[in-house]
């Protein structure tokens, strides 16, 4: 949202006025894109935030979704959102400073320190600046988060992912760490020892989030909340008990987050050890021409116990809902961590789960029109969809699978970014982790404020967005 | 664009006036995006649209030349396009019909008959339906073009490529034809024998570009209309000739077509035997490792008798720009042969050197802003920007490349959907063309009718808003 200011005048009030009359005069005609845009168009702050981040959800990743679920001409909840745009993720080097060169490639915790706080940092940094100096006792430089600056405005804030609820995405709303694997008391007396709080620091991912009083949190990663805290006010006790003693209600199945009911107290759901179990499963990748016939993915593979993606937002959105507001991030986390795995069903699966889980914050948001969905990825990931009829020297160099889409037809996936077996060999056939990729990633939004989200930004612009402040 | 039109009333008419006063009221300070947003819809119909089709240029394409060329923080000319939006490609599979099911990664005649047309067909098609009897004589089927239908309402056209102009792009515009081949008289009589004037056909693609009379013609494909006409009015003669003969100002070379100034007749520029010249070279793509250390990219390759497709698109403006209005088409056609190539340096060039003749354009605009400029790419491609640390079985799969961007750092871009050596084989050495790939594809837009691209619509979608219907 770089460019200049035109000094064109367009009587836009006329053309408002002229789209309403010619809409209402024309009756079930259909009305011009214009118009819809012109119509949607909110300039008020807005009083919910909903905050949909895709992990690793390109483009590539949400049209294979598209098709293999929904076919050519099918619809999904995301095309509701019709104010799109394009978000540069580029973070930070590890460096001297005070000028850090750009890595193009980043990961969850640069980019999600970005939006999150509008500020670039390093890979693995969690809510805090770049410096080499900050994993020491006493430099905490923190940035403030969207969500600790809904929640001094008095808003209710929420935060639920598929993943560990300490993973990188849900740690950079309510966490400061200079590492992304201190995400339990345990972890981080390991990694950042600095960091502990008898050291003086803010203690581990999972100890920040509970401390900062985040009114739902929901995700997998109990096994983090029950390691014991070694220092502090709490030590001896795990987090999930520091949690139950700062006044938490504490769930662990679908069946205890239906029965909460107290909006009044906050929620800290765990429903698996690790992170959440996924939707669907399906052939493993292969090397070279791919499995054939292409099958269908498996659509049952997360237990009951668990609730899906679209359960917690429904549920989050339920009890955050209230008369000053609030901030809610969704993460669908498995997205990217499917795609490192290569592994096609999975990753459709849980792409298939975000838009469900989409729906149903529109679902709210219809009746809420006072509330902002913006939908994003934090980077663009390796899975590309490529011709189905590949023989030969037309075979991707990679990881493949065939599946069958809602049309009936074959879509081919492909997975390249990681496994060159040396020099003259072929790739491994163990599948490595593939990698993230550069490019640009999708925005979505709608609702007031979703404006800024349209043309070419930088991922760091979604702050400002997200605290409803259009700039 | 499917989106249902929602019934919340937002007073847009109040908010434009807000958004102005506050602007003026505030003085230097800047506006929100909702306020520019408002203030840069327009609802009327542009006189002229100048539609940009970067073959291949998918998110991935766009991001790399902007580090490339441009660093991380760099401003390119398509970032002043701030209407933006996401189009599905996919085309029609081959059969019987009248159902034709889904092909999910489609060729650039096909995207190119949906956004000239508004219809889908089947790859190698030139605005044309899918039906197998279309390629017998008096079949022809051919769809009205968005450049016909600028035509019939008087309004001046233009055409203009980086490939041979017979090639599929520019092709959908001003020819119909069963097969992409056909591009000259000889091609056809050999491929499409049933197409040629003589068996009741429109003659090749060559022919009824001219036929057409479009008003400004410009790029490479010199050997195609040099081909001798077999039969018709104009048979014994080239197609050059032909052109001649119906009022052609012929131009071969840059000097050439600087000192064309008579916009009363057409002219044919033809710069190149085949396609033209490349922007860029670089080092050649390898396996593994990729070249150390990273390289800058030539960019002296083009010869000095070669316009560039920026030369190309303001001597096209000028000559089109009359009183009724015109649509101008500018492909950069050589992103997606290079990304074929896995020529990333070539790829690179070619992007820039677009992104060069889109600032032609917004020049123009600035100054006509009853102008509609559209970009968008025909189908996504296989390159992709990788971490630069590749080690290990961190390496691509498949072919890659390491440059030095503006900013100093390397960007790593690799090709991996072709090239398969055979099960337990290392892929070939000599890279084969690499594959378009599925995912939707970016859109811009600024102008009358730029909202039209917002959201998630369908390649044939741009029909209407190229033809400036904002439906």
């Amino acid at each position: 949202m770089r460019r200049r200011v035109r000094l064109s005048l367009v009587a836009l009030a006329g053309i408002a006025v002229l789209g309403v009359s010619a809409g209402v005069a024309l009756g079930g005609k259909h009305h011009s894109h214009t118009w819809r845009v012109s119509h949607d168009l909110h300039d008020n702050k807005p009083k919910n935030v909903i905050f949909f981040l895709g992990d690793g959800m390109g483009t590539q990743e949400i049209t294979a979704a598209r098709y293999y679920q929904y076919g050519a001409a099918g619809h999904m909840n995301i095309d509701n959102l019709i104010f799109t745009g394009f978000d540069k993720t580029w973070s930070l080097k590890p460096g001297a400073g005070p000028n850090y060169l750009p890595d193009y490639v980043p990961d969850s915790a640069a980019t999600g320190t970005m939006w999150s706080t509008g500020k670039k940092t390093i890979d693995d940094r969690i809510s805090q600046g770049p410096s080499t100096a900050l994993n020491v006792p006493g430099s905490n430089d923190g940035f403030a988060t969207v969500l600790e600056l809904a929640k001094k405005h008095g808003k209710r804030v929420g935060d639920v992912s598929t993943a560990e609820i300490t993973d990188a995405t849900p740690a950079v709303l309510a966490s400061h760490m200079s590492n992304r694997a201190c995400q339990g008391p345990t972890d981080t007396a390991t990694t950042c020892p600095n960091e502990v709080k008898g050291a003086g620091g803010l203690g581990s991912i999972a100890e920040q989030e509970v401390d900062h009083n985040v009114d739902v949190i929901l995700g997998g990663g109990r096994a983090r909340f029950e390691q014991t805290i070694g220092s502090g006010p709490d030590s001896g006790k795990t987090v999930v008990q520091s949690a139950q003693g700062q006044g938490y209600q504490y769930v662990t199945d679908a069946n205890g987050l239906a029965n909460v009911t107290n909006s009044h107290k906050p929620v800290l759901g765990l429903f698996n050890s690790g992170n959440m179990s996924l939707e669907w499963t399906g052939p493993p990748a292969s090397l070279g021409a791919g499995n054939s016939p292409a099958a269908k993915c498996g659509t049952t593979n997360r237990p009951a116990n668990e609730p899906s993606l679209a359960d917690m937002t429904r549920k989050a959105i339920q009890l955050l809902d209230n008369k000053k507001g609030f901030f809610l991030q969704v993460e669908g986390a498995s997205i990217d961590k499917q795609d490192h795995a290569a592994n096609a069903c999975g990753q459709l699966g849980e792409t298939v789960a975000f838009d469900d889980a989409i729906g149903v914050a529109e679902d709210y948001q219809r009746h809420h029109p006072d509330t902002l969905i913006v939908v994003t990825a934090d980077h663009a990931h390796t899975s590309e969809i490529v011709p189905e009829d590949a023989t030969g020297t037309s075979i991707p160099t990679g990881y493949s699978t065939n599946l069958v889409t809602k049309d009936g037809q074959t879509i081919r996936m492909t997975y390249g970014t990681s496994g060159f077996g040396g020099a003259g060999q072929p790739p491994v056939s163990a599948i490595p982790s593939q990698q993230h990729t550069g490019s640009v990633v999708p925005v979505w939004g709608f609702g007031p404020g979703a404006a800024a989200v349209l043309g070419t930004g930088d991922h760091t612009d979604l702050f400002d967005t997200l605290r409803g402040e259009d700039h």
